[in-house]
């Protein structure tokens, strides 16, 4: 998993990097533990930020959280911090030998969209997958036509389709990986 | 749904009223109006959180949150705060002239639980249903005793079944509201 807050946009469509938003790395990391997740990248190209992050990790990870709530600690050890997405496709690749297809996720209708049980069908195969969430108004364009997929959309039972990204990340991995009954 | 701040279990097992958390608020009421739940209520007996609650719901409802996103809006709207789980019962009761079944969720096993599947079909009859949520370390052992049902923990493809509320809730509603494709 990646999340991303750059190149994201903006309520009006600009491109900018978005703020760190901490119950983001709680949730998403406690997700990406749920359901099996390899690695969960948090990208962000501002030191500072990366800064913010290291420090509420390493609480969670080595200092006085980690004793309070060891459970947090599997979650946030999944946490990686990259500067753009080309740093986790070559992180991936030192560490796997391969590239990862990428896969984005919107709550965009696109005609290139596959299905979440296409996915999980492609899921069971051999190659690696890296599933890319954006942050603010989602991802910019240019980050979206790199992608090698895009994912459906999320709908519930109405016409409304504005999760927040913790939420969004949580459905569609119990929609790809939940065990079936 | 309901989201419940007392009586719930701190990290020792101590019945505690909990502290609201903002973006509980704001996913879970999004999760709400994606799977058209009819109301989301938020419980807590503290004076003072009640009026925070009214506050960070006004903005969105009422102030110039409203007009910067209508969306969150639209969502927000479905929060009525309450003092007690009682209070809740009541409220329905007086708005649709009957008493809802109640549904405990829990990250916990219990040989009394029911599964998804079946809660999906009980919830297709004309009964009305209310799904209720802990915070903190769970549900106190007196509000789930009084339950008439109790939904089954969420398991991923791990043992790990630690997620926010927010993540339990946005996964609990897509298993019981997804249109099947």
């Amino acid at each position: 998993m990646a999340l991303t807050h750059y190149p994201v946009l903006n309520k009006n469509g600009d491109v900018i990097t978005s703020a760190i938003t901490n119950l983001d790395l709680h949730d998403i990391s406690r997700v990406s533990k749920t359901y099996g997740v390899r690695s969960f990248y948090v990208i962000t190209p501002l030191e500072d930020q990366k800064v913010l992050i290291e420090r509420i990790v390493s609480h969670w990870v080595k200092g006085a959280g980690s004793r309070y709530n060891p459970k947090r600690r599997e979650a946030l050890e999944l946490i990686n911090i990259k500067t753009s997405l080309e740093d986790v496709k070559e992180h991936i690749y030192k560490k796997e030998g391969d590239f990862p297809k990428t896969v984005v996720t919107s709550a965009k209708n696109s005609t290139k969209n596959i299905g979440f049980d296409v996915l999980r069908d492609m899921l069971k195969g051999d190659h690696l997958y890296l599933l890319i969430f954006g942050t603010a108004w989602g991802l910019a364009e240019k980050c979206i036509a790199e992608a090698d997929y895009f994912l459906d959309p999320i709908w519930g039972n109405s016409d409304y389709n504005h999760l927040s990204v913790r939420c969004a990340s949580a459905i569609i991995l119990d929609r790809l990986f939940r065990r079936q009954e």
